[in-house]
């Protein structure tokens, strides 16, 4: 029985949804443990084995304690005070496997549960729970020869400030000076930084994996902070907006995400693939670069290699929309066109496009990650189902 | 006029305290600017140029805030809710300059301040705050070639895990195979992990800076996680005790520090050392190996050191204690012994120590980091002093 079909469309308070959870789920099974992303030594927030998670926070006279986790759209998960005044609560049903930001609302201001480790997004380091999937093992930390992921200063005078990115080194890179790699960039989503694919992600370990099973050619993976001008949609500090006193026919406001992937543009272009390739092994030309990227990634990816098709010749858009034939003027120079989501994303538009493109002749493979939302489940499987048809020629 | 010293020796009540301090200090300027460890867009908490830290946390219906820092011993900083239900204060004095932790009390819990980036001390992800130092300029951010610090996942037997480590490379390392490279090994302090001194630390900032200036030869930084048996003094998760039923004449528990650091002493000389070794360019001689640590970490490194004289040749030992000569079996295996403390840590044992050192003929150099106690800053300035002392010969 799926609790979320059976609930849509209701108007539930918080309370009766607890109620209803109560009389139509099937009973919680107590097996809960740990979450494996909890800070050392703290036992909660718990998961169960059909996914369900357990919270608790110490806040003896608080008024109200919330976590934003819990099914779609009703405020999340309402905790109760108990007799040892803390203050607990499970999600009213199961979660979608993988991972889950969240934060804990406490008396009306927003903090991170003391329980787990942070993970940034949102633009703020959040709070973060792990539903074990049942096809984990491909992003396992197993006993396999490992890569390094290095944090790389780079100056960029674009922006007046020196920048970092992550890099992905597979095992065994520089033994050998004559052995050089390909190059994916590989962006995050809105709000997130360039720790989100190694950290959330598992990138690191996800290529680790598949070059241990013998499925990929070794590649570098390099992930830098892709929201340039400070973009915050949403929040106060958009991109600057023509001046109050502009005259009459001055251009509208850019689209912000247009701004965000033209600021990128020139910090990745100009300042970080030249510094990558005169510090790393690199094969430091088209054929051997790729860009991918996840939701804001995604778009910043289609615009970025739109706009130089001399640069990239691998392209990946997770949960990150789509291209169009016409969008592209030179097939020849294009590879790959990889395009994911989740099943819970509406995965039309995708399946649609990749028809489209493959009849055009391009060589563009889809990806519906089975059972998963705009969440980064979604995005280790499809870096997964991507990284094998890179670099193939 | 120094508040510390005039507070001295009185039982101040918190409402008291904030009352001497509007009284007695002088006015507090009004130049306060987001501390420089906040998180994106988040303009609290503040630093003056006079070294007062202002907070403000938002959580309307909160019965009480408290700040964990504030003049000593006296429950940090008490916030007031203002008119817009937002909860603020100022630290009743200056603070010391540097990197300091600290946490927010809700309502009887303990949380983190959303304003700030979170830093692992004392067992837990803690906010930071950063008091700009006079003599900050050592470990900037600064216009000059960059090293790597890479995280490298290697395995371990005798934990039965893979465990991580951050390894600092220096810039331009691994385009010469030739050039191999003398390796420091730095341990954090109890609570801490591997990511405090390169985080906290700067301690690659540090060594960039060195370098670009040509006060040192370049070498190799190895940072890994050093309360290896899961011990939290203090805490629920001490070592193992004799079983309640062991028979009378059983050993008593070992000592806590004796226990941390011979578990940490298996996992550094058998797996960390021959995996870095065998997959980075170091000198791998003990001539060319250091050890060092701060606080915990100095202990550590006196007992390994004092175990293992064939491993290491430079000891240093950063708010960690002092050796004693008659402690050394073989004095010429000994290149140096760098004792350091801030000089509020009473400083005097130091001294004294490297003074015994001395005359026993040792090449033991002392530093004593004027204005700070048992914190960052002083363990910032200690590396940056013994650095350039370090593969002299």
């Amino acid at each position: 029985m799926n609790v979320k079909s059976l609930v849509t469309g209701l108007a539930l308070t918080v309370a009766s949804a607890t109620c209803f959870a109560q009389q139509a789920t099937p009973a919680i099974i107590e097996d809960f443990k740990p979450s494996e992303l909890n800070q050392p030594y703290q036992d909660y927030p718990q998961v169960n084995s059909q996914g369900y998670a357990r919270f608790k926070i110490i806040a003896p006279t608080a008024d109200s304690v919330r976590v934003s986790l819990g099914l779609g759209g009703r405020g999340g998960t309402l905790l109760t005070q108990q007799a040892d005044s803390s203050w607990m609560g499970t999600t009213e049903g199961p979660m979608d496997e993988g991972f889950h930001y969240y934060n804990v609302r406490i008396d009306g201001g927003k903090f991170n549960d003391p329980g787990t480790l942070n993970f940034y997004g949102s633009t703020r380091w959040e709070s973060g729970i792990e539903i074990p999937a049942h096809d984990k093992d491909f992003y396992a930390l197993k006993e396999v020869p490992h890569g390094l992921v290095s944090q790389v200063l780079f100056p960029s005078p674009s922006t007046k400030s020196i920048k970092r990115a992550l890099v992905y080194t597979p095992p065994g890179y520089g033994k050998d000076l004559k052995q050089r790699y390909p190059v994916l960039y590989l962006q995050h989503g809105w709000g997130e930084d360039e720790t989100a694919w190694s950290t959330q992600g598992h990138a690191n370990l996800i290529m680790d994996n598949l070059i241990a099973s013998g499925k990929i050619k070794p590649f570098i993976i390099v992930m830098t902070y892709g929201m340039t001008n400070g973009i915050r949609m949403g929040g106060a500090r958009r991109p600057a907006t023509p001046a109050p006193n502009a005259p009459a026919g001055s251009p509208p406001p850019p689209n912000p995400m247009t701004a965000v992937a033209e600021a990128f543009q020139v910090v990745l272009l100009d300042e970080l693939i030249p510094y990558i390739d005169a510090n790393f092994l690199t094969l430091a030309n088209q054929p051997n670069r790729a860009m991918a990227g996840l939701s804001m990634g995604g778009m910043e990816t289609k615009t970025i290699t739109l706009n130089k098709p001399d640069v990239f010749s691998h392209f990946g858009l997770l949960s990150g929309g789509t291209y169009k034939p016409e969008d592209i003027t030179d097939k020849s120079k294009v590879k790959l066109i990889f395009l994911s989501c989740g099943s819970k994303e509406r995965p039309e538009g995708i399946l649609t496009a990749t028809t489209e493109l493959k009849n055009a002749g391009f060589n563009a493979v889809s990806y519906i990650s089975e059972g998963t939302a705009h969440e980064f489940l979604t995005w280790r499987r499809g870096l997964y189902e991507m990284a094998p048809l890179l670099f193939k020629k």
